[in-house]
């Protein structure tokens, strides 16, 4: 999925929410326990339910590896149960010495056709650039992260006035461009997102941690929206953790629904 | 595997060589083609014909992933063939936040018995914290990496005298023993490596990128050798392709033996 397409489905669906599948099968409601593949089950119950009020799917590819082949069954199902209107993203954290982040990328690309997949920007440059040589597709990398050990290496200052973060920012923005390019950015620090998108004017953000990692749609668009809403807000357990009983998807669809009008207000 | 077993592992064999199975279909010999799982058969055969010389195997598992569903049942039967007493590290580079990190460290620990994992540490505490729970298993952090893109950040001074590298070998120290973690330590940088074992000395080094990415035996034995041996040194496309016709097996048999023969030498 290009950029235009991309900001035309915002503009049409009035959203910038992404749903996280974060699919814990200790988590589902337990009647989904009797049937076969509860956990696809549960996927693409949420997938019907919200896809009205997402733009996007985000799987944690985590939660399905921990379960060997058949976990990677149900993701390979899931991802071709979503919309093809709807930009998915493969969380998958990635990244290693050249010849070996192009294996990912054929992964994330190819083997499994998602749009964008999530890389972490320790080993640099050649970790990265094999993501971003497919057209259409995108390389979501980790700038500033919403978890507590964000504050053990992302904050370090590097230089005069500059902090790793920062520093990530803007070296991994000059390797790409706004078209394939995206960054993680964390919703725990709202203070910071406004200052991101000063660094960053055009790059869309994605945005984790609304509801179980504590952010806040209104804090984070007043702060990081641009002129082609530039931001994806992901919300995973908030929104397909809802509900635990036979209404969860209804409660689920609520839920994203309710994201979903908080954010047409700011488009 | 815990730590006194490795140790008598490397003596017994007199060796510390690490064997990566970075197996690609594009480079193993034509000839294996023709057979069910070229790379199954591929990867049988040099660990058959390495496992005397080498104490631990490396499975990279961009590899398998690229393959979907296939490339990992190759990989879970690879690790099932690697003898018992030998080390096993799945490079897989995770990391992310704690709930998410705990679902690779099943993956990686329980779903494929591994004994140990390679993580990236730009997340913090949180997304290493999970791994170091389990017995006699092992978290392989990367500290210095051996390629170009190295140069990006990881030699960004972060303090007087520190660089962001230093800082995280001592910052992740702090969070496990000499007994479940061990560092990533690029061997194209041998003349860091004597300064890490002045950071670490008691820790286990992975040094990748002997042979294929130009390091040495010698000089990264006399750098970074301590009591206990404190070191794996991986070799993975010197090794494994190091012949590509009917006796492939053989010529990474004689490649191993070399590289093992040259590191009895310093024990």
């Amino acid at each position: 999925m290009n950029r235009q397409e991309l900001i035309a489905q915002i503009r049409r669906k009035r959203s910038y929410l992404c749903v996280g599948l974060d699919t814990s099968i200790d988590k589902i409601p337990p009647h989904l326990l009797e049937g076969d593949q509860p956990v696809l089950t549960f996927n693409k119950a949420i997938i019907d339910a919200t896809r009205d009020y997402a733009v996007a799917y985000k799987i944690n590819t985590a939660f399905y590896e921990a379960q060997g082949i058949e976990g990677w069954e149900i993701m390979e199902a899931t991802l071709k149960h979503i919309p093809a209107d709807c930009f998915t993203i493969a969380d998958a954290k990635r990244g290693d010495i050249g010849n070996t982040s192009e294996q990912y990328a054929k992964t994330f690309f190819e083997t499994y056709p998602y749009d964008s997949v999530t890389v972490a920007p320790y080993m640099g440059k050649d970790s990265v650039a094999p993501f971003l040589k497919s057209k259409d597709k995108w390389t979501i990398v980790l700038g500033l992260t919403s978890n507590e050990g964000s504050r053990d290496f992302q904050f370090l200052p590097v230089s005069d006035n500059e902090l790793l973060y920062e520093k990530v920012l803007k070296t991994v923005a000059s390797w790409g461009t706004p078209d394939n390019l995206m960054f993680v950015t964390g919703a725990t620090r709202t203070e910071q997102l406004a200052h991101i998108r000063s660094i960053l004017p055009d790059h869309f953000l994605l945005v984790p941690g609304v509801g179980a990692q504590g952010g806040d749609v209104a804090s984070v668009s007043k702060a990081a929206l641009n002129k082609d809403c530039g931001l994806l807000i992901n919300a995973s357990r908030a929104v397909i953790y809802a509900g635990n009983g036979a209404d969860f998807a209804e409660k689920a669809r609520m839920a994203a629904q309710e994201l979903q009008e908080a954010m047409a207000l700011y488009l």
